[in-house]
C-alpha cells in the first residue's frame, strides 16, 4: 500500500470548523499514515497564534510577572476545540495541565525553556488531535518525536535533524495505527526539547515522510496551489502544478513563503513528492514538487518573486588585486558575523549585497570604517532598500532572449536595474532594483511571461 | 610655458621614414620636453621586432649557442636608422660596442640577463635618437633611467615603480634641453636593470609625465584614435575623442590594446592628461584620455570590446553557505596560484570564471577533483571558450533601458548570455557569451548602441 504523510498548518489547525476538515482529510484517504500538526494559528488576521502566547508565557516566567491570564488564554484555545469534539474533561486534564505545569519543570537555562514552552503548541495539539481522531473512530495514537526518534543537534531554539534518526523513524512503518505526530520539535542526546526554526514543522513533516519512505508528502495549508507571483500583487495568477525542488528552492528564496526552505532537503534526499494542497478544498490538485522536471511546460519561467530589504555596499579601488580584496572582506564579515548574498565584481570594483536587517546604523558605520582601513579603497558607499527579483524556471535552460524579454519588460515601467544576475543558477535571472518598484516589476514580468495564451 | 612628455611606440621608429615623422614631430611643438622611446618594430608584418631579436640573442648566450648572425640582425637596425640621418661610423661605435658587449657583463642570473638584453633595444634606440635629434638642431640629449631617477622594485621581468622615484625624476624639469629617456625599464636598488612588463614603454611615459607633472602625456601610436569597436570587426567604428581614466580602463580590460593598462596609474596619480595620437598622421585629433566626465556625450555608451578564452567553474550545492563556501574556493585558487575574474552566484551555485589560458588539462583535473573534496558539491562542471563581452560608457550611468537594449540586440543574433553581471560597475555591462559568437555580438551592440545620428 501507497504511504503518506500529511502536515496540517497553523491555520488549518486554528479552531474547531478548520479541524473538523482536517479529520474529514484524514479519514477519506487510509494511505495517510502519519499526520504532523503545527500549534494552532490566527482564527482571524489580529488573532494570537498559541506559538506567540507561549512565547510570550516563557517571558513572564523568566521575568516573574503574572501568568494567569496568558495560561487562561492558551488553555482556551485548546479547550474550545476539545469541547466542541466532544472530549471529556478527563481526557482533557493532561493537556490543561502540562500547560500549567511548564513552569514547574528544571531547565538548563532559558533558551531551553523558552524552546520547551514553544514546542507545547504543537505538542498538545497532536495530543488533542490524536483523542479527536479516536472520538471520529479512527485508529489513531499520539507519537511523541522522542518516540519516534527525532533526534536533533544541541540548538534550543534553531536545531537540525541528526541523521542517525532517520533510520530509528523508518522502524514504525509496520502498523495500521495512524500516528499523530507535533511537528517544529525533537529532542538532544541528553533528551532535552529542542525546536526548528520558526514554521519548521513542514521539516518535522519532511524528516517523517523522508524516515518512513512515505510515497508523498503532502503538506496542508490554505492555499489552493502555488502561484506564479504573489496574489496580493498580480490578479489571478496561474497556479504552478508542478514544480522542481530546486525551482521551489529559488522561489523560496525570494519570498515564496508556502514551504518551509529547510524542509525541502529531508525531501530531496529521500526523493519523496511534495504535495502542496488547501485543507479548505482538499479536491483542488494542489502543487507538486519533485526532482523530475516538467516535460514541455506550456511557459518557460515558473514563478516570478521578489523580496526587499536588501542593501549594496559598493567599493572602487583602481586595479584591485580580486582575491587578495574577496578574501579581506569575506574575513571582515566573519568577524561582524554576517552573511552577504551575492558579491558581484567589475573590472576595478566590486559590491557586497546583504540583507539589511543586519546592520544596525552603528553597526553599519562600523563595518565601512573597517571596510575602508582594510581595503583603502578609492570610493566606497552604501545604498539601501533594494529588492531582489527573482525569475525562476527550469524551462529557461538554454533558452534564448529570455533576458530580452524581462529587461525590456522592466524598461517599460522604468524600473532601474542596480544590479543583474544571470549565469550562476541555470534555471533563473535574478535583478536588484529599488524595492519601491518591486510590484510594479513583478506584475510587468508576470504579462511579459505569462501572456493569456 | 606648458610640458608635455611624448612616447613613440616601435611601429613608429621602426625605420628611417618613421624616425623622420618623430623628428618633425619633436620639432613641430617646443613643449614637448621629455621624449619617452620604444625599441625599433616591425617595419613589415613578418617582420621581427628588435626586443625579439635581443630576447633570442639572450636565450642564446644562455645556452651558448651561435649568436653572430643575431647580433648582425640587432646591429643593421640600428645602423640603418643611423646611416639615413648621417650619424657617423664614430658616433655609432658605441652602440654597435653595447649590442656585442652584453655577454661580457656579469649578471646575477639569466632572469637579469635577459632583463639587460632586454632593455638595450629601448636603450640603445633612445641613444641614437638623442644623437638624431642634435643631427637635426635639436638640443637634445639622452637621459638615462638611472639618471632620471626610475627606481622600481626588484623583479627583472617585471617590475613596478617605486614611489620615490617621482620627487627625483621631478627635478629634471629646469632645462631647455629636450630629453630622450628608453622606455620599458628602471633600475632596482641594486642598480641592476629590471624591465616592465611587456609595452612597458607606455609605463615610462607615464612615469616621467607624473615624475614631471606634465600638462599632458602625448602617447604616439599608430591609430587616429581610439575607436568605439575593434575596427577589424565593425566597419569604420566611429572614433571617441575624449574618453575618462575607468572607460579606459574597462575597455583594456576587454582587450583594447591601445594604451598599457599599468601606464594608466601614474597618468591617474598626477591627474595627467592622456592623449593617444597618430604618428603618421599627427594632425588628427586622437584621443584624450582624462579624469573628467565629457558633457553631453552624444551617446550613452563608449566603446564596445570583447576578451575570448575564459572558462567558467560551475558548482552547485543545496543550501550551501555562501561565505565558507567562497572562502574555500579563494584558498584553494590561490593554493594553485590561479586568479579569477568573477565570481557571480545564484541561491544554491556559484561560478567561477577565471582565464582558460591558465589551466593545462592536468592542472584542471587536480582542481577540479580539489574542489570536489573540500566542497562536496551536488553539481560542478566546467565550461570553456567563453568570451567575456564589454559595453563601457560613462553615460551609463543612472541610465534606464540600456540591459533591455543590449539584450535585445544579442538575442536578435542568437546569442546565447551565458552570464550576465552588471551593478559591481556603474558604467559597463558584462555579458559572457561563447566566443564564436563574439564578433557578431559585437556588430550587433554597435549597431544598437551607435546608430546613424
Amino acid at each position: 500500500m501507497l504511504m503518506k504523510v500529511v502536515k496540517f498548518g497553523g491555520s488549518s489547525l486554528a479552531n474547531a470548523t478548520q479541524v473538523r476538515k482536517v479529520v474529514e482529510i484524514v479519514k477519506a484517504d487510509d494511505q495517510r499514515r502519519f499526520v504532523v500538526v503545527s500549534a494552532p494559528g490566527k482564527r482571524w488576521s489580529d488573532d494570537i497564534k498559541v506559538t506567540d502566547l507561549l512565547i510570550d508565557y516563557a517571558n513572564r516566567v523568566i521575568a516573574a510577572k503574572p501568568i494567569a491570564d496568558i495560561t487562561d488564554a492558551i488553555i482556551s484555545r485548546y479547550q474550545d476545540i476539545a469541547t466542541a469534539f466532544h472530549i471529556s474533561t478527563d481526557q482533557f486534564a493532561p493537556i490543561k495541565q502540562a500547560i500549567l505545569s511548564l513552569p514547574d519543570q528544571t531547565y538548563q537555562d532559558n533558551d531551553y525553556l523558552m524552546a520547551t514552552f514553544k514546542a507545547h503548541g504543537e505538542r498538545l495539539n497532536a495530543l488533542l488531535f490524536a483523542q479527536i481522531l479516536a472520538q471520529e473512530g479512527v485508529k489513531a495514537k499520539y507519537l511523541d518525536p522522542h518516540d519516534a526518534g527525532i533526534l536533533v543537534t544541541d540548538h534550543p531554539n534553531d536545531a537540525e535533524i541528526i541523521p542517525d534518526s532517520y533510520a530509528q523513524i523508518g522502524e514504525w512503518t509496520d502498523s495500521d495505527i495512524v500516528r499523530v505526530i507535533p511537528g517544529f520539535f525533537g529532542y538532544n542526546l541528553q533528551g532535552q526539547i529542542c525546536t526548528f526554526s520558526r514554521g519548521g514543522s513542514d521539516i518535522t513533516g519532511a524528516i517523517m515522510a523522508r524516515g518512513v519512505s512515505a510515497d508523498r508528502y503532502e503538506n496542508f495549508t490554505d492555499v489552493n496551489a502555488i502561484y506564479a507571483a504573489n496574489p496580493s500583487v498580480v490578479t489571478n495568477p496561474i497556479a504552478i502544478h508542478h514544480m522542481t525542488f530546486r525551482e521551489m528552492r529559488e522561489l523560496s528564496y525570494a519570498g515564496f513563503s508556502v514551504f518551509h526552505d529547510e524542509a525541502l532537503i529531508p525531501a530531496i534526499e529521500g526523493n519523496i513528492e511534495v504535495v502542496v494542497k488547501n485543507t479548505n478544498h482538499p479536491g483542488e490538485r494542489g502543487t507538486s514538487i519533485t526532482a523530475a522536471k516538467r516535460i514541455n511546460p506550456a511557459y518557460p519561467v515558473s514563478g516570478i518573486a521578489s523580496s526587499p530589504n536588501f542593501c549594496g555596499i559598493y567599493i572602487r579601488k583602481y586595479m584591485l588585486d580580486k582575491k587578495a580584496f574577496s578574501q579581506k572582506i569575506l574575513h571582515i564579515l566573519s568577524e561582524y558575523g554576517l552573511t552577504y548574498e551575492h558579491m558581484p565584481s567589475g573590472i576595478d570594483d566590486l559590491t557586497v549585497i546583504m540583507r539589511q536587517d543586519q546592520l544596525t546604523d552603528d553597526l553599519e558605520d562600523r563595518l565601512i570604517r573597517e571596510l575602508v582601513i582594510a581595503l583603502k579603497p578609492d570610493e566606497i558607499h552604501i545604498t539601501h532598500d533594494y529588492a531582489l527579483l527573482m525569475v525562476v524556471g527550469e524551462g529557461m535552460r538554454n533558452r534564448t532572449g529570455l533576458m530580452s524579454k524581462a529587461t525590456d519588460a522592466l524598461a517599460r515601467q522604468n524600473v532601474k536595474l542596480v544590479m543583474v544576475n544571470q549565469g550562476a543558477s541555470e534555471i533563473s535571472m535574478m535583478f536588484g532594483i529599488q524595492q519601491d518598484k518591486a510590484n510594479a516589476a513583478i506584475q510587468a514580468l508576470y504579462e511579459t511571461f505569462f501572456p493569456e495564451l
